[in-house]
């Protein structure tokens, strides 16, 4: 029997809420959209190559080492002992940089994913999950896994470990809307690190973890109410509010309109609110988009199930 | 139809385990042994006395404002508007103080709900939690529930917020044992408290938090090996251990023979195990129990599954 190799993957790579209120570096979860497109296709000519990036404005750097699909693509293929196999990477950025979205692990993912897929998947999707890692420390620096986890596979991922990558699923109850609302401003990651405090009181930690622990409690007993006590996060919030435009008004709109909890997505601007189903998941979109255009400030809003699949292949040949 | 009225009754209230590792102040468990036992009965004398008092060597105060029990008690009775009522407690403590076992919580969750039940069950178990607590504070003036919910509950029971008196119980892996070794030596926790730091490093409280976040994802998963990678304290077994003589041997010799993970049960000197099955928790109580007889120091161990009921009534009439 014939095994006919694929010649061109064409990849899906969602945007991930991080930290998701009270699980600073160690939780997050996948949205539906936006995410990111990449392609990876055979090449005659040796070696890995990124072919194009669009949707970038040209900020995105097409040397492969510079790149995080790109090093996420090359540390799979050195591990394969097959770095000089020809291999074209198109990066197609479907959202914005600096947005809180997961933009950089989401490249990341998809070289990493597209370049497996397209030899024959050598590697299981969690065995991806330190060649993603690393191609998004290519863009940020950091060495974590909340962005990454859940965008490779989907759900909401808790990272025990970001040292270990040692991940666990954490179960979607089945009501369980997401709401994410874009602003139309940029806040570098690495920005957003330095603000926070290098040291917490130990009874904020312990708090911190208690709010984890319900967080986590709630998500698999499907109890809403003790999922939106648990949705505070007393750790980078406080300092990277103020980082926002509107940030308390778009919060006060958002639990107004019944959100369970909101807070920020990741290093920011972005927020979310997670709410118990897609009507009041709409209704919170609509109001926090709306204190944000009170400033006014552009932003869009994006309203999805937690989305179970995380990254895949739309289309190959 | 008539009602008759309890005359007396007596109840067991077990210890627990709090902390549990990775969970400072948020997470505890009920083991089967030891345990104290408090007898409430009526009396023709109005207002709540404390009759007897055992195995205490004296130490325990009687007046009910100064006693665990008694204050738990009180606290109950003033909601209630009773507390003219004519009641007498004993308390049969058969677990050494200063043990980290949660002998006080123990009493105060006695106290309470033998009185409550007493008197024909005013409150639900879950409503006892503020009494108990108020109860356990007159002991070691800081107000937690990490053992007094674990042993009203039963259970592993995780307390989102100390303040709010927000739990959530865990579900108990069928093949969970826990092993304690209660080494004989005092330390009280309001001096184990003093020695931990006031803040921690923002990664260390992360790292804390992705362990806790990975047992209770083990715990609901019935994943031992995840458990026991999750099982370690970075806050305060890393200051607490130096107050129990060879911690280093025992944590080495409870790993060697099998356990899960090991760490400090409470503020201390009693550590504790985390085992999958009988026969592992009991070769990892010989083991540390040696360790601690090579220096030599005596210890008892103690070694259950996880007492999914609590306190609970021995007799009533």
């Amino acid at each position: 029997m014939s095994h006919v190799r694929l010649q061109e993957v064409r990849v899906f790579a969602p945007a991930t809420v991080a930290n998701v209120a009270c699980g600073f570096d160690v939780l997050g979860l996948a949205i539906e959209q936006p995410g990111d497109e990449v392609v990876a296709r055979l090449s005659s000519r040796p070696g890995l190559r990124i072919a194009a990036v669009t949707g970038d404005g040209g900020r995105l750097p097409l040397e492969p080492e510079r790149n995080t699909a790109g090093v996420a693509a090359l540390a799979l293929l050195r591990r394969l002992g097959r770095e000089s196999e020809g291999v074209e990477l198109e990066i197609h950025k479907r959202m914005p940089f600096g947005s809180g979205l997961g933009s950089s692990a989401a490249s990341a993912v998809g070289g990493a994913f597209a370049v497996n897929r397209l030899l024959g998947e050598p590697f299981p999707r969690v065995g991806l999950l330190p060649f993603a890692v690393e191609g998004e420390a290519a863009a940020d620096g950091a060495w974590h896994a909340d962005n990454v986890a859940p965008c490779l596979l989907g759900g909401i991922t808790l990272i025990r470990s970001n040292v270990e990558l040692d991940v666990a699923p954490v179960p979607i109850p089945s009501r369980l809307w997401v709401t994410v609302v874009h602003p139309d401003i940029v806040i570098l990651t690495k920005e957003a690190r330095e603000i926070l405090p290098r040291e917490v009181p130990l009874g904020t930690a312990t708090r911190q973890t208690g709010n984890l622990g319900g967080l986590l409690c709630g998500l698999h007993a499907s109890d809403y109410r003790l999922i939106g006590r648990s949705l505070q996060d007393l750790i980078a919030e406080p300092h990277r509010a103020r980082l926002i435009p509107a940030f308390s008004a778009a919060r006060d709109a958002a639990l107004s309109a019944g959100a369970l909890g909101f807070s920020i997505s990741g290093a920011g601007p972005s927020v979310f609110a997670l709410c118990e189903g897609e009507i009041a998941a709409r209704r919170v979109a609509e109001a926090v988009a709306a204190a944000f255009a009170a400033i006014p400030l552009k932003a869009t809003p994006y309203v999805s199930p937690v989305n179970p699949r995380g990254v895949h292949v739309l289309s190959e040949r």
